[in-house]
Order: C-alpha cells, then structure tokens, then sequence
C-alpha cells in the first residue's frame, strides 16, 4: 500500500538528535552499565536470553493491545509453555528462566508456581514433603499456585476465614469455607492454570479433653490438588475459576476458589515447623519460624532492585522522548529559532531528573540489602537471629517507599510526556500504608530502649543513631544543607537522619508516655516509616562514594554525586515542613533550595539520555515508540498507526439511520451485541 | 449451575452495614442533591434518560472489559448510532443527548461532532456557512471532527505544520502535510467515523507585489470533506486512519491524516473573522476574535463541573467500600471484637476525606465560573471585553489545578482501596503545565500594573488583592489559623489570598525587576498558578455560606463548613512551607495542623457515606461492584467472577510438553499465533 506518506520525515530528526545528545556527554555508558548490572551476571544474561526471544513471532508485543483480556490469557500460557520449552532447548538455568520471565514482561501463568509455591513447599515442607513434592514441581509435572488471601482479607493473615479442620477418626483434614469472603481471591495462576495450590487456612484442632470444641492454632499451609490431571476439571467440593477482567495482568488468571468441607489427607500440611499428632491430635511446633523472615527480607531486597528498573523503564522512556521532542519557542528568544528540546524546560526537568536520580538512589540500596540479606544468613545459620528483626524492619520500611516511588515517578513520567503519554504498566499494589506500621512500632521499640538505657554497647546503626539523638536533643542546632552555591553533603546525611531519630522520638513520647490510642497515630506513624526509608536511601547513596561508585572514570563520579545532591534535596523540598518542625535543617537552607535544584537540574541535564542508557533496557522490553533507543519516535508512531494498526482495514458505516456497523455486511449490529 | 456457593453469605453484612451508616447522620440527601444539582434541571434529567439507557442491552456495561480494543471501537459506534435514534423516538434535546452520553461513560465518536465541530461552524462560520453547513450537521448527514494538533504539535498552535497554500490563478487551497510530523494526530472520530473535518493550517497568502513569495498569516480553520458519502473511502490526496490502541478511549477512534497537495474551493475556509479577496489574494480580518475566548471560558467551566462529578464517582466508590470493607482488629482493643471498618483508620481516612471535601470545594467554584460567564457575556454583548482577560486567566488556572485534582485524586482513591481497588477510567489530559504559564504571566501583569498606580480604582478582586498586598506588605503578621482547638475561617481565606498576592509579587519582582529569564522561572510560576487556583476554591466556597449554602436544612451546613475546613487545611499542611515562606502563616498553627484535621476528619466520618450519596451517581455510571449503593460488594464481586466471567467457559491445557492452549482442541496454538 505504497501511498505519498512513505517518503515523508519528521520536521525534526529525532536520530540525530540522540546522537548529539550523547556526544555532548563523557559518560562511558559500558563502564556505568557494568557498575549498575553486573550481579549474578545481569548484563551478559539479558543479551543472551534477548536474542533468543526476539527470534520467536509468540514474543511479539506489538499486537498484544489490540487482544481482548480473555485472548491475552491465551497468550499468557502458549508463552509460558514456549519459555519451559526454550528453557530445556537453550539449557537455561533458573536466572535465565527469570531473565526470559522479566523481558516477556507479563505475568506468567507459571509464575506462581516457580515463586511463592516451591518457595513455600522447600521452606515449609518436611523432608519427606520436599522428596515427594519437588522432582514434581522442578519438572513442572504439576503447575502450582499460592491460595492465602481471600475475598474478605488481603494484608490481615489472622483474619483469613478458610478453615481446615482435624477429623480425628479419619485423620485427615476437612477443608472449608464457612462465608463468601472466605473465598479465596486474586491469587495468581489459580483462576485456569493451576492443578495444586498451597492452601493457607485456619487450623482447627480439638480442645485437649473434648471431643467436640475446637481450638484454633492459627493459619497453616496445605498442599493440595485442585484439579483432576487428565481433565484438568475441579474436583468435587472445590469451586475454582478466574476473577475476570482487571486494572492490568490480562495474562495472569488470578483466582477465586472455595471448599466444601474438603478432606485433605493429613500429609497435606506442610510440617516442617509443625505437625499434628496422629493419636492425640494436639500439635507440635518445632524449629524457629523467625527463618520465614529471611526469605521475606529476601524477596524485598529483590523488589527494590526490580523497582530499580522498572522506574529506569518510565524515565529512559521520559528521557529520551523529551529530548527529541520540541515545542515552542524560547520566550525570551528573538523570532524564528528552533523549537526548544521540551528536556530543557525546568518544568519538564523538575518532573523527570529527580526521579533519574532516584534510580540511583534505589540502586545502592538495594545493594545494601543484597549484602545485607547475605551477612545475616550466616548470622541465621549460627542461630543468632537479632539481626533479623532490624533487617525485617528495614525491608519493610523501603518495600514501602520504593513501591511508592515507583507507581507515582511511573505516573509522573506519563504525565510529563503530556498528551501522547505512553501505556505504562500499571502497579497493582497492596495497601503500603499497613506495613508502616510495624516499621514504626520497631523504631518505638528502639527508642524506647535507648530511652530506657542510653548507654548499652548499640547492636546496630539504628541504635547509634538514637543515642546520639537522645544526647544533643537539646542542644541541637539545625543544620545548613545549602550556604550560597555550596552545598554540604555530610549535612544532607545529618538532616536526614536526624529527622528520623526525632520523628521516633516523638513517636515513643506520644504512644509510650503519653499512651495515646494507636489508631490516632497511624498518619503520623506512616510518616515516620517513610522518613526512615528516606534516610536509609539518602545514607546508603552517600556511602557508596567511599566504595564502589568512585572507582568509576570522570565524569561519571562527580554526575552520580550530582545525582545524589538531587534526589536528597529534591525529598528535602518535597517534605520541607517535616525537615523544620524537627528541628533538622535550618530555615535558611528551605529557602536557597529552590535555587540549588534548578543548578543541580542545569548540571545533570547533558547527561541525562546517557546515564538512561546504562540501564541498558533494550527496546524489546521498552516496548514504546516514544522511547526508542535510536530517537526515531515519530516514524515509528507513524508505522504503528498507518501500517499496522488492524481497525484500519474495516470500514464503517457512520450513518445513525442505519443499524449496520461495518459497511456493506448488512449484520444489523447482531454481532456486536451478541458480546455483551 | 448450581453449586455450593450459591447459598454463602459475606462474613459482614455489606447491606446492614451500609443502612447503618446512613442512618447514622442526620444529612438531608434529597435536600443537598437538589442543591448540588438542580441547574439545568440536572437531577431529574438524570432519571428519566437512565430509565430509557438501563432497558436496552446495548448499554450494558458487565461484558466491556472482556472486549478487544476493535470490538470497542465497533460497540462505540453501534451505542452513538443507537443513542441518535434514541434522541428522535423520546425527542430528547441537547442537554438530554448529552446525559445520555455522560451516563453511558465512553467517548463516542460521535462525541466531536456535536462539540467542537460544530461549535467552530457556529462561532467562525459565515452566515452563508451556516446556512448551508448548520443543517447537515444538526440532521446528522454529515459526521464531523476536528483536526488541529499534529503529531509534532499538541499545546503550540503556533506551531502547526499544515499549510493551506492559496492558488491565485484557480482562487482554490492547497492543503498540504511538509512533515510527517504535519500528519493530524490524536483527533477523536477522524480514524474511521468522520466524513468531514475542521482542519487548523497555516494559511499561507501570497506576498504583496510578489508572485512566488507566501507570507504565513497563522491558523485558520477550514472545513473539508474527508470520505466519499457513499463508500466511505478517503480522497486521493489524502491519508487517514485511527492512531491504534492507547490508554483509554477504546470506544474512540482517534485518528491521524495527512494531505498531498490537497485542494479545496475557497469557500472551505470558515470565514466570520477572516476572508481571502478573490481578486488580490489578500486577508481582510473583521469582527474581534477574543470573543473565542468566551467559549473557552465556558467550556472550562463546563470542565470544572464535570471534575467535580469524576472525582465524585472515585470518592463514592471509596467511601462505601471502605464502609463495608473491615480490616484487622483495634490494636488497643482486648481481643475478638469485631474488625475495624477501614474508613475508621485516620490513614484511610486521610487519604478519602480531603478529596470528599474537594469534590464541594469545586462545586461552588464550578458554579461561580457558570455565574461569572453569563454576567461577562453580557459585558460582550455590550462590547466591553474587559472581564474576559480575568475570567479567561481564573479558568485557564482553575482548569489545570481542577483536572490535577481528579486525576490524583481518582488514583489516591484506587490506591486506598488496597489489593480489590477498581477500573478507574485513566483520564487522559495534555500538559496542565504549559496553561498555567499564561495565568502566571496574566498575575504578573496584575501586579505590575498595581506597583505602578496602587491607588488606581481596582477593576477586579485581584486589583483589590493586590492592592491591599501592596499597602500591608512592610507590616505583615502572619496568621494563626488554629489556636487549640479553634479554627478561625477568616483567617483560611485571608492566608490563601496573601499567598497568592505574595507569590505574583515574588514573580513580578524577579520578572520584571530583576529581569531574569523566563525558562528559569516556570517552576515557580507553576506553583503561582496553582497557589491562585486554591485561593479562589477556598474564597469561593468560604462565600457559599453567606449565600446559597446556608439555607439548607442542620445540619448540612455545619458539615459543609467542616468540608471547607478539612479541604482548606489539608492543603495548607501539603504546601505548608510555601505558605511560611510567604508570611500568610504563622509557625505556631503549622504545628497546629495535624491534630486539627484528625478532628475535622472524625467529625465528617459519620455523615461520608451520605454525603457522597448527594452526588447521586447511579450504579449504572459508578459501573463498580466496590461502589454499589446497596453495600453488597462482594455478592457481586463474587457474581462477576464466578457467573460472568467468559474465560471460566474454557478448559486449558496447562502441560508446557504441548503446544496446545485449548484442552482438546488440537490446534496446536496457531489460532493465538495468528493474531500476534
């Protein structure tokens, strides 16, 4: 369909100015990608598996917008089959196998049964349970799903209304839900794919001396078959299907599933840390369940390197669209100039550059928590569990932050390519304002010890930062971040981290002293959790210039400080009356803010497409026009619409007289209707 | 079929709960929603256009979601076709027409024809234009659209690349695409509805005494067939089609096209203000064209208005999920009572009850503007533009903070609602930071002119405002506006309007004094603009007590001041250095602010619900199983999934050893392949 429109280019060549784009900064992008992605072997590994995909129609994303949900669940699967054939073809080891996972880019109906499902079965299982269960699960014989939140209970575990409950004579464990909010919901893979699930339910066991009460032991894992393994069909007393339709994974079969006094043998529940005794039926707990943490502190330290990149995804997308795209004129500028880069307006920078940073700003700290995580196994392996309470808290406190970070620079991001926008991904979330909590009760705990004895021998830098709180509290002069066009970086890790020990502080006084009412301190203590991930971001960013980041060739060093000067300064402004009302920073520095972020902007600005580029997200995974890594944006939205859009070969009929919708096939509309 | 779970009922009964919490404040709702919307006789409109749309199965919501972006499009069109012969059968007028189609929530691609282009024909035609244009589209036998930005250009006008070329020799246009980035981009109803088009080009005049040379005289509108009557094609020399897929507007076929040398008679050229002599090939400009600016304003509070109703839609969903919605016990309560209702926790309730306020706080503002624009018309009428300049400024700013609102607003919503949250309807808007530059630059020149003659009678209230600024500024004391448990509404709106007098000043005085740059500006004249749109919701709805507000039955309005106040402080406390930095607050109430919105928080919780129920948004628009007005979530969360749920229909074949998806069916994965 050759028509006048072929030989057409774009008023402005977006190619070329990438390419001046990167020639304007020293950056040596390989050496930064090198620094940002090379654990377990990142780099290498994407490039390999990349090649691979990319040579498969199946992986082709560019139609996958225009499938209805029910046709992407189709898809879902033929991939995740065609991933566990390429995985045995290429001899893929796990890493590759999530490497395969993550620039597919959609949930895998498999993706449960790799994750929380082995995961559950390997921590959680007996010996005998793992020997039966994982040669099974490794070779994907059964496909496996994880059934812990319901209809009525998402975060709140204790809450959970499925129970399962010991028969005695039988010895087996009948299965049940009593209401329709015992259903349970949203679990992924569980909807049509799965054939077991680990079922978490209440566990009911006699009374000690009565045949009929029953006492409740808390919530228990139970692996259990859901579907026969020829017809794939629920089993009697089990209702299973897929939620439907949803705010994002249209290729996940998120579930719902419920049970009519279901018997379960009683080698369904796993017990390695607890276990029912056939004669009696009383239980035994055995072994340290304090361990699950460490999978959990595990998976976070996962999630904010995951962040990491998912918001490099947004920026690089931002970054390189509002380099090539331009739009008025400088207003001071005499006539007929080019249109400015729209990067280089400050109203476009304030929105895009402090979340580059931030980038960077979850980098270190998640390799902080990858370390982190490792020293504390070895503490765990010793049967020294202590540090994992202040790992746990820590975890949280960031899962919280970074997720948030994420979802709002990823909307933030769209918002700021104005009205192409781009489809982002969204963020299905919890709700990040309950784990808060706990993060603030541990600090209350912390500081109610500090309180109490202000001198012990401090177990850890949560400790040493509250004692030397508590010494200067009442001397405390606020600090100077900002003095002129100097700015003071040892101060930016003070105000940070004094903020945190006051807001504690505060915390211990209201809930400890004065015993005010938990739920009255809930937004104050949401906040305290955040400044505290804050801190730790800001801290663990700051050390990273004594260690790794400085080892890398100018100018990259001194960009990446840049780097760090922005995202703290930026939080500081964002979050400015917290950092006066305690005491943290002094007024005047509130004021020169402003000025110093346009500077640190003003700086950052060469080297934004470049320090993008190290994030090394390959267009496959970008999957968007605007963020092509050749700058060519208008030729290929111009592609996608023109040549390759399919609702381009029907024509309509417009006519309101007429019942038909496509012209000429007389279908009065039936087919359509027939849809709804 | 049957199954067990037909006779299961929630946990919590959503239905008594709710029945409780309206009979749980004294709100009169009938009373309140006849005061919220009676203009234009919304409210009984509302009714009767429902009962026609609920009966026809067209208009069915529940199956939306499992549809392809295609097939969207299709039942798009099927709906404003159906929704046309409606019109006729229950001759219903415009305002009806268009309750049909707020009701039915999906831009239709009819949508542009009844707004933009015909209100273009309308305002710019000639009278022999409208004669002969008028009828065609009000019988509907054209469909029209309107194509102004371009894919290189969305807010600049100034910057379109489409020329329209006068041919003096044949007194035709050429209408011609130079770029790719000419093509029209994004255009509702162009892609595959439209059979004319209003189409913005640079009209390009020969030069005086030359006969090669153009002279650019800027965008003119034109209006231009596109598609043969009878087959719907397009005509040579012309490119057009539907953009694709992109986030929302499925039903919408937004388009891009492209002209060859395109040409067309002269008469094409709407041409009340401006007209080509036939004989010179000069312009001759007649008529004033801010009268333009009238309508504009007049859609922007139309725009205001309909922010209000969308914000209200997510707040009622929020309110009565977390209503029924119980999570974790009290964690100061002895043990098994009840779990909490999730709107019972501050951290909920800070995020849902601000907004509930908000959506009030742009009621009175919505109708302020409605008033404004009717008495300026009548200033129009009698020549006199003078009231244009500030009303036009007041809308552009409060458009920008009003659509910023409800689309925060609206994903605060989703989020609070935690793992269920809900299909929030994404609104697509263009850059709301480019508008605000023009009110900051209107601000400025406000304030210069105030420095120059401080005594000149004001024209305006912002004459007034910033006169008093500049009399009062040397001796300034910055407000309390919380001492205890006292909160002081003078004091609101008097540290409200300081801000914004003090930040225009700021403005002018680096502007204008200090002449800096105007790029280095614009963060700043972000937030000016955003600081004068917040002054004028809280000055308005402060006003509403004097007036209509007051009137209504206890104890609304103690309730609607305690809206004022939550919204006014809770803004106060997110810019809260802004407003120290300018002197309107004084430290002291800084301080004050958060235990003073926990109270106003606790005091508005028990009339939430019913206060959102005066919205009246009926459950055929809320279209969400969360925001039912019966409460009963989780029947119809459970009766989507487990009866509704198309894919529940199919079997799969889950084992990654075959390429088959569908269970039995044999082919091997090709049907999905296909479609990729």
């Amino acid at each position: 369909m050759a028509d006048f429109t072929d030989k057409l280019k774009p008023r402005y060549d977006g190619a070329a100015t990438l390419e001046a784009e990167r020639n304007s900064s020293d950056i040596n992008v390989d050496e930064l990608a090198k620094h940002l992605l090379s654990r377990d072997g990142f780099l290498e590994r994407q490039e390999r598996v990349l090649k691979v995909l990319e040579k498969e129609k199946l992986f082709r994303k560019e139609q996958q917008m225009n499938l209805s949900r029910p046709e992407r669940y189709h898809l879902g699967l033929a991939r995740a089959k065609a991933i566990q054939r390429l995985v045995r073809e290429h001899s893929w080891d796990h890493e590759d196998y999530k490497m395969a996972e993550y620039l597919n880019d959609e949930m895998s109906p498999y993706h449960l049964h790799m994750s929380m499902f082995v995961t559950t079965i390997r921590e959680q299982g007996s010996e005998e349970q793992k020997a039966y269960w994982m040669p099974k699960i490794l070779n994907y014989d059964i496909i496996g799903c994880y059934a812990q939140s319901e209809l009525g209970h998402g975060s709140n575990v204790r809450g959970l209304e499925t129970v399962a409950k010991w028969d005695q004579m039988k010895r087996e464990f009948k299965i049940h839900s009593p209401y329709l909010t015992s259903s349970k919901w949203w679990n992924g893979a569980m909807g049509r794919t799965a054939t077991h699930a680990i079922i978490v339910a209440q566990l009911l066991l006699p009374k000690k001396g009565s045949a009929k009460e029953y006492e409740n032991h808390g919530p228990q894992p139970f692996i259990v078959q859901i579907r026969d393994s020829k017809t794939h069909q629920p089993f009697d007393g089990i209702v299973v299907g897929d939620i439907g339709p949803k705010y994002g994974y249209a290729s996940m079969d998120n579930g719902y599933m419920l049970f009519d006094h279901y018997r379960v043998p009683k080698s369904a529940m796993l017990s390695r840390y607890a276990e029912v005794n056939d004669e009696t039926g009383a239980l035994k707990r055995r072994g340290h369940p304090a361990v699950v943490y460490g999978s959990l502190t595990f998976v976070r330290g996962q999630i904010i390197m995951h962040a990491r990149l998912i918001l490099a995804r947004a920026v690089t997308i931002a970054a390189r669209y509002c380099a090539v795209r331009r739009q008025f004129q400088d207003r001071d500028a005499v006539r007929d100039v080019d249109e400015m880069k729209v990067l280089d307006y400050p109203t476009v920078q304030i929105r895009i550059l402090p979340l580059l940073a931030t980038t960077f700003a979850l980098h270190y700290t998640g390799e902080m928590m990858y370390n982190l995580y490792h020293r504390s196994r070895e503490s765990v392996e010793k049967c020294d569990f202590e540090p994992l309470a202040e790992l746990h808290s820590a975890s949280s406190g960031l899962k919280s932050l970074c997720t948030m970070l994420t979802a709002d620079g990823i909307e933030t991001c769209r918002r700021a390519m104005g009205g192409h926008g781009y489809l982002s991904k969204p963020t299905v979330e919890g709700d990040n304002w309950m784990i808060t909590q706990q993060v603030a009760a541990y600090l209350i705990k912390k500081m109610t010890q500090a309180v109490k004895d202000p001198n012990a021998p401090p177990k850890d830098l949560t400790d040493e930062l509250f004692q030397y709180y508590l010494k200067n509290r009442d001397h405390r002069i606020p600090q100077n971040v900002v003095r002129g066009s100097e700015i003071d970086d040892q101060a930016i890790v003070d105000v940070f981290q004094w903020r945190t020990a006051d807001l504690s502080y505060r915390a211990y006084q209201t809930r400890v002293v004065e015993r005010k009412p938990w739920t009255k301190l809930m937004i104050q203590l949401h906040s305290l959790s955040r400044a505290f991930g804050e801190q730790i971001l800001v801290t663990t960013f700051s050390n990273s210039f004594q260690t790794t980041a400085s080892s890398l060739s100018p100018p990259t060093p001194a960009v990446l400080k840049t780097c760090f000067r922005l995202y703290s300064l930026y939080t500081l402004d964002t979050f400015a009356s917290s950092f006066m009302l305690t005491t943290s920073i002094a007024h005047d520095s509130i004021y020169a803010l402003q000025d110093a972020i346009l500077a640190l902007m003003t700086e950052l600005r060469p080297h934004a497409v470049k320090l993008m580029d190290a994030w090394s997200i390959p267009d496959f995974l970008l999957d968007s026009a605007l963020g092509r890594y050749d700058g060519r944006v208008y030729e290929k939205l111009y592609d996608m619409a023109h040549r390759r859009n399919p609702l381009n070969t029907v024509t309509f009929n417009p006519d309101w007289r007429s019942e038909e919708i496509v012209l000429g096939s007389g279908d009065r509309g039936r087919c359509i209707l027939a849809k709804l």
